[in-house]
């Protein structure tokens, strides 16, 4: 026996890969899976353990699910190759993506039939504060879920928020994140599109209002990705029909009109109809730009 | 002859008060107009300096516009009891008030037939601020009203956005942040209301949202006042119907779409349609709570 923390993640992305590879920079005996082989085959070079999930998940005290939506998450936890019902009494289950508050609550008491912990554990921060073991985390849970789940917590974040005894706060904390990260980004690209109408050159955009009372988190974030004409994809516009999908589905369910969110998701659904579902959510702006006639940095 | 400046300032309300009150801490002898008797009487309590704006436009070097609007800069200016034309040649006018690129031009010529120079000079920052003479002003103009305006900048500023060497540049950033502003704003009471219905408390939103991506300057500082149930106008709702107009008129002029700040404009409407005009602007999410039929802090 040791007292190594011994983990597995399900899901190397963007953002469950550093998460991963702070679980082994933490010290925990790290399993990583995901689709696609040739992330198994890096994580593998990064110090990961070998194994089969099935052989595996007796042993290991967490599971961290760093997947992309909530169907994902259900398919990994109980679907035909499941990871719950292998996984001993005791051991927890780490949630991180997305999902709606009710969709947590149902995975908790999913996982409670198998003697399963389960901490509601969305995520923020991006993939490089990922890699570095300094992401936020939004968690609701159990004590003995938090308890079980400190070890891993500690290794890949950098602040704890610890938002109630139940899984569903953390989840819905986390929607309430991504209602306003998702505004703040295309109301940064509306209004530095409209500057460009009235004269104002991308670069002074961000340089003034970077620095006055219209700034925000995701503007001073994302703004550069416009004036560099650089949309590779930190997070990619394709988050947001997802995440404000999730919002607007919950805002729905509670009769709770929320007309600023939805008229932000036409302009996402806009940018992934026009093809920029892969880019860099800061390509929202484009659409702006094609209806305005206006050419943006880095363009033709 | 001395060599102390000499200004005047129209508009003794919540900004220009306390810049009035930064000018004469910057050693101008200070004159003070309002059209509330109180406003001057207190400004002469506080060292303002006596005399009919008439008999003492001659001898003035810079008079300061802090009204509301396009409307009253104009008759302040060119009204029938109008500045401009008493003013001495080389004199500057610094104008304050949000306003469309246009107007300013505008003004700025009309300036120019008396001899007069012009500031475009929209300020941030609010009362606060003000009364400090740590302002930002989004400035643009000749180099000539620059350097007349220079003394009267000096005391009532922290930060001089330089924008442009003719009016209209300061007057189109001004409205590229208050666009952001508004729907900042609005987006935070969407998200504080939307919260409430999924269990997250005004105070614990405001706690998690500030760290995370999901923040802005304007969460920051206006979501407090919906925690403590305050509503004592720092900055009234009034004001972003007036501003989101100006954002929406010049947007319709150069055909540009602007989803985002026309909802945004939809919550102040309707808040001002309520009563709560003269409210702090954080009571829109009042709207967003009688909708959803939510209790804010404070209330009932």
């Amino acid at each position: 026996m040791t007292d190594q923390p011994h983990s597995a993640l399900i899901g190397l992305g963007s953002m469950g890969f550093g998460m991963a590879t702070s679980l082994l920079r933490g010290q925990h005996r790290t399993h990583g899976y995901d689709i696609s082989p040739t992330q198994v085959a890096a994580f593998a070079e990064a110090g990961g353990a070998p194994g089969d999930l099935a052989d595996v998940a007796p042993d290991v005290d967490t599971v961290v699910v760093a997947v992309l939506n909530a169907a994902q998450t259900e398919a990994v936890l109980f679907g035909p190759e499941g990871v719950v019902p292998h996984m001993k009494a005791g051991a927890v289950v780490v949630s991180c993506a997305t999902v709606a508050p009710d969709f947590a609550r149902t995975m908790e008491a999913r996982c409670a039939e198998h003697g399963v912990l389960y901490l509601d554990a969305p995520i923020s921060g991006g993939s490089v504060k990922a890699a570095k073991g300094q992401l936020s985390i939004m968690a609701s849970g159990t004590p003995q879920a938090f308890a079980a789940a400190r070890p891993a917590l500690d290794a890949m974040a950098e602040t704890v928020f610890e938002l109630g005894d139940s899984a569903g706060a953390g989840s819905a904390m986390k929607a309430v994140n991504q209602l306003l990260a998702g505004v703040h980004i295309a109301a940064m690209a509306e209004a530095l599109t409209f500057g460009m109408t009235q004269g104002v050159a991308p670069d002074a955009f961000v340089e003034v209002i970077s620095k006055c009372a219209g700034t925000s988190w995701m503007l001073e974030n994302r703004a550069p990705h416009i004036v560099a004409g650089d949309y590779t994809p930190h997070s990619s516009v394709n988050i947001w029909p997802k995440d404000l999908g999730i919002v607007l589905d919950i805002a729905k369910s509670a009769q709770f009109s929320a007309p600023i969110t939805a008229a932000a998701m036409q302009q996402y659904l806009a940018a992934a109809g026009m093809g920029l579902g892969g880019e860099d959510d800061a390509a929202v702006a484009k659409v702006y730009a094609r209806n305005a006639g206006l050419t943006l940095p880095g363009e033709g």
